[in-house]
């Protein structure tokens, strides 16, 4: 099986042209879990699986290295979307891609015939406590006290398909994330549980975001915490709807447009092609 | 750059042809920091460069992930010796390896022209106290009691050129490594640190062994500690000479001949071929 290896910030993905390689794809999570292995596969956070689509231009599906499949991935989105340029697979600006969210069309930043940057609708913020989901009363969740382990922090919650808890802090740096992040994602005021991000805000413009990743702990980039935490930042008035965060794997720039859409963009990056025994 | 990915027991190596691949060896620890990169490169344990040699068939350089060198490798160099005879680079039963340890001759077991196993001269045991290095008077340290927070722990001090602290435990699944390891890999008594190896005996030719590697943590598999535990396991009269490790990644046999040499017997697997941009 021909394939290619790529990242979005450090979110790392196989990708495989399924519309040359013939694959059983009701082997498709066992596979995924062999080829994710970082010891004895290729070692990746997720495989890709560019298929031909009965409607848009391909049908994408991201396994988990667990084996489980993934509705949608903002970061796994960018890699496939250059992917499928640069091979000259679609020769568009704007590709329709087939998801389990939905069709979700990635717009296309190209200089000298590479993929610069990819931009992603990442739908629209949920901000009602019992979509995020937070115990208490109706309402929405902005700057509001929440005792964790007898300090009290001020969070704001924000769901993009998954929950967010953001807490704005004057140096992102100085965040023990590895004590104070599980004690937030386990917080019984998440009852399934939340991602947690810390933002330090530099400008009306400009936020660097230190993320604690439900289930995964600290990780380089999290495409719908950059999200949730520029929603946040507007709502609290700390910056504009238009803010670059700043993430351990790089920048993402995020725009919560006037139609309530929330746009994502960013780099992806090609790092080897090999061929892998199926 | 071609490479191929193999591993041994789960210690995964990106290996490097270069008598096709012309490198610039002066890069080659930047290139390895960045190949072994698990998200951002191919991802492996450590870079391996086969190399004309001078003296004998090849020479072998092992660069670790942090950019350092190392003498040799166990796990290495079966790789190295599969690779060379299943791509007929060297097509013998016992190669000439040269390496920064000196010249050492793995030995091929071959199957139906493919490498099944490949056994490979460890050196001699060192036992003597200063030799580990451990603090204390002279003499060899075999089962002497230890005394770890507050717990006495009977151990074995075997250096196979790096330092191994054996001890014998009736399960080997019942230690609490993550706990119990660091605080025996750094303990006062050993000066340079130690490697850490949890011993089950299961008959006169059979053990268990669960490691805490020194600076690594828990691995699948560690070929000097192997050979260390072999060494403590016949010094104590729990086995013979001869001895299968059982190991998480899979089993090494290990043999401590009439010649004071310990011989390390064990697979090597191809897991992928690919190219990455230099």
């Amino acid at each position: 099986m021909l394939f290619t290896k790529m990242h979005g910030l450090g979110n790392d993905f196989v990708l495989v042209n399924c519309f040359e390689e013939k694959l059983d794809l009701e082997q498709a999570p066992a596979l995924a879990a062999r080829v994710c292995d970082r010891y004895l596969g290729v070692g990746a956070d997720g495989l890709i699986l560019l298929l031909p689509a009965d409607n848009g231009d391909v049908n994408m599906r991201i396994i988990n290295s667990d084996g489980s499949e993934a509705e949608m991935c903002g970061n796994g989105i960018r890699c496939a979307a250059k992917y499928l340029y640069e091979r000259g697979l679609v020769k568009k600006d704007k590709i329709q891609v087939q998801t389990l969210a939905g069709m979700i069309i990635p717009e296309l930043t190209i200089e000298s015939g590479k993929v610069k940057l990819v931009r992603v609708d990442m739908g629209e913020p949920r901000l009602e406590r019992p979509e995020i989901p937070m115990e208490g009363p109706p309402g929405k969740v902005i700057n509001e006290p929440l005792l964790v382990d007898g300090k009290t922090y001020h969070v704001t919650a924000v769901s993009m398909g998954n929950p967010h808890c953001v807490i704005f802090v004057p140096d992102a740096e100085m965040v023990a994330l590895r004590e104070v992040g599980p004690c937030i994602e386990k917080h019984r005021a998440f009852p399934n549980k939340t991602n947690v991000e810390f933002i330090q805000v530099l400008s009306r413009q400009e936020v660097i975001m230190k993320v604690w990743e439900r289930g995964a702990g600290e990780t380089m980039a999290c495409g719908t915490g950059a999200c949730a935490s520029a929603v946040a930042s507007a709502l609290n008035g700390h910056t504009g709807r238009r803010v670059t965060v700043h993430l351990k794997g790089g920048d993402l720039l995020i725009e919560w447009a006037e139609n309530n859409h929330v746009y994502m963009t960013g780099p992806a990056e090609e790092v080897f092609t090999g061929e892998y025994p199926v």
